[in-house]
């Protein structure tokens, strides 16, 4: 099932971040070892629980302490724990996942993450390009069935074609622009049509924006916070009865721009940090009200999808983290059903530190870092 | 000039605050001593400077530092100095304002705050009650040229006449709801006809919402985003060239609940996030760009306004704030040209210390204080 759709999803999510590697780099970040541990401890179900049927109701991985997961702890058995949930499935302590943290992906280092997705009913929105498309290909090869949007139908079509290839369960596509109102609702009746069900919701598309001083587009920003945002809650909203009855997962793709505002990225930044408003507040509600659903928000630097580094490398001179990493951290963090993930850990860490401590000084070091003779204005 | 409205603005700033006064009040806040002073240097031109017509371009009471005035410190004569600005007039220390941060408003000890506004063109939002009410009694007070709007032209009718008694320079009001995307405009429109330019935008208008569950309704977060955030972007666009050419500020009021998000305030502290996300980005960009327009973010917390204690009082047990003093302290933060002010000081500042090193025990100790058996459900 296809939709028509014409323009690419653009993929930036970190456009202060770069800039702070340079002179951050050393520095120590509290918030590594929690969120970027090299070595974790992960789960899944011992007996009876790898459903791999598009309709298997498998809860996999969750944290015995509550609806919402709390993060896992670096070299403990406490974070990944199967939880002993309400059908009297008892958890097990399993092997842990190694390889997040490197420079470079490592899929086969976290065979018990990947056995907690396999057969898992997953949408993946922006999925045509950048991180929503590594996404994709990791949950291929872990076997997930896969529910994919984006605007290209042509880009999405030959990611279908490359996920089947690599061992997805199933795959589909559903082409459009989120700031339509009702695709949202489209694409999760789509994924009740044909799997009665879902497991986990990736919200990770977002609308084009500019890397330049704000020129007074009002409509612009109205347009941006309806296809970063608006949609975002729409989506969730849809899946959430789907979401309750499989005790699943809420993945929130944000930004280090949802959290700093640095210059030249007021709508962008507008829509993060709305995200955060939202989805915090929801996660609240979800505990107290005992709706097992977790909400993972991702909050990552600059990460080398073609977008991104063609919108700010002008002005931000510094390397990229990879996406392909990038991608398998948010699948990684979900599937633990984790509060947050950030990265790269480390920069993001300490900018966040920093922002807590002396917001002022953030503010002048991001600015100093900047080549701002090459932003371009419009 | 008046238009047609029908639905009142509601002040509804800081669910989540009254429940931390409980266990938070005789905690250490470092942000106390920065924003809510009981002694503050503050500053206005000794010669030639208090100009009065409604078209002065007086520029009084900025910092010397820059573009964004740094935070006044206590008991110093750093913060409130004149700058000696592009017209070369030199600054002067004058008296301290004594009366920040005491329990009852203390009008009569800010004299020079009051002196700074003196003959001023501000437009106020949602000011027909509440703290934007209070707001525009202050400001007449002082002395200025006040434009205030509101849906409720009744109620702002009311508020006019006593602002005109109060020894307002001048008052009028526009009355209309701020969803439409016309109104923005036609306020800044209407101030620029009057009085030929601008010195103060004060963004403080609010959509109803509820504290409660989100219910799924996202026509209504696509709405409450129109009011509580798009509204405040065109004010503040259509503002700029006005604000520009005084070399004025925009104040923007947000809440606690716009930087950590409790439940049952979600769509609304998605809006709150918005706002610092804007024009945190915004004041980035003015300073890099030399554009001497100074913005202040308002973090309030719990505050006695009549919709706020009929939203929460069920929820939160506890005193709110008293909103006149309240809107002093938002008032000469914007004279000030601060990036920031907290109000209540002490238990904001010590919620945001909070959730920097401890955002899980924050959210822990935030529904546990709440009456959850009384929220009601829509």
């Amino acid at each position: 099932m296809t939709y028509s759709g014409n323009k690419p999803f653009s993929h930036f999510r970190h456009p202060i971040l770069l800039n702070t590697q340079t002179f951050l780099v050393s520095s120590h970040c509290p918030w590594a070892g929690w969120v970027h541990s090299s070595s974790l401890t992960c789960a899944s179900h011992q007996t009876g629980t790898r459903d791999q049927t598009p309709a298997g109701t498998e809860k996999a991985g969750r944290d015995r302490e509550g609806p919402q997961g709390q993060r896992g702890a670096a070299g403990t058995e406490r974070g990944c724990r199967d939880r002993e949930g309400p059908q009297g499935q008892r958890g097990a302590v399993v092997p842990r996942c190694r390889g997040a943290g490197r420079a470079v992906p490592a899929l086969s280092s976290a065979p018990s993450c990947a056995e907690m997705l396999r057969g898992k009913r997953v949408i993946v929105t922006g999925a045509s390009s950048g991180i929503g498309e590594q996404m994709a290909y990791h949950l291929a090869r872990m076997e997930a069935h896969l529910l994919l949007t984006a605007r290209t139908e042509a880009k999405l079509q030959k990611v279908v074609e490359k996920c089947l290839e690599l061992g997805a369960a199933s795959a589909r596509y559903i082409s459009g622009s989120m700031d339509s109102p009702s695709l949202p609702e489209e694409v999760v009746r789509e994924a009740g049509n044909t799997w009665g069900g879902l497991d986990m919701l990736i919200l990770n598309h977002i609308g084009q924006s500019s890397f330049t001083y704000f020129n007074g587009d009002v409509e612009h920003v109205r347009k941006l916070m309806e296809t970063n945002f608006v949609s975002y809650v729409a989506l969730a909203t849809a899946a959430l009865p789907m979401l309750k009855e499989s005790e699943g997962s809420i993945v929130v793709v944000s930004s280090v721009a949802g959290r700093i505002a640095g210059p030249f990225t007021a709508p962008y930044s507008a829509t993060k940090f709305a995200l955060e408003g939202f989805f915090s507040s929801l996660r609240q509600e979800f505990i107290i009200d005992k709706v097992n659903v977790s909400i993972t928000l991702c909050i990552l630097g600059y990460i080398n999808t073609e977008s991104a580094v063609s919108a700010v490398s002008h002005v931000i001179p510094d390397t990229p983290a990879p996406k392909e990493e990038c991608a398998l951290e948010i699948i990684r963090a979900g599937a633990l059903r984790r509060r947050e993930v950030l990265y790269p850990a480390r920069p993001v860490g300490t900018m966040l530190l920093l922002r807590s401590i002396a917001p002022e000084l953030l503010d002048s070091l991001i600015r100093g870092s900047y080549r701002l003779e090459n932003v371009r204005r419009t």
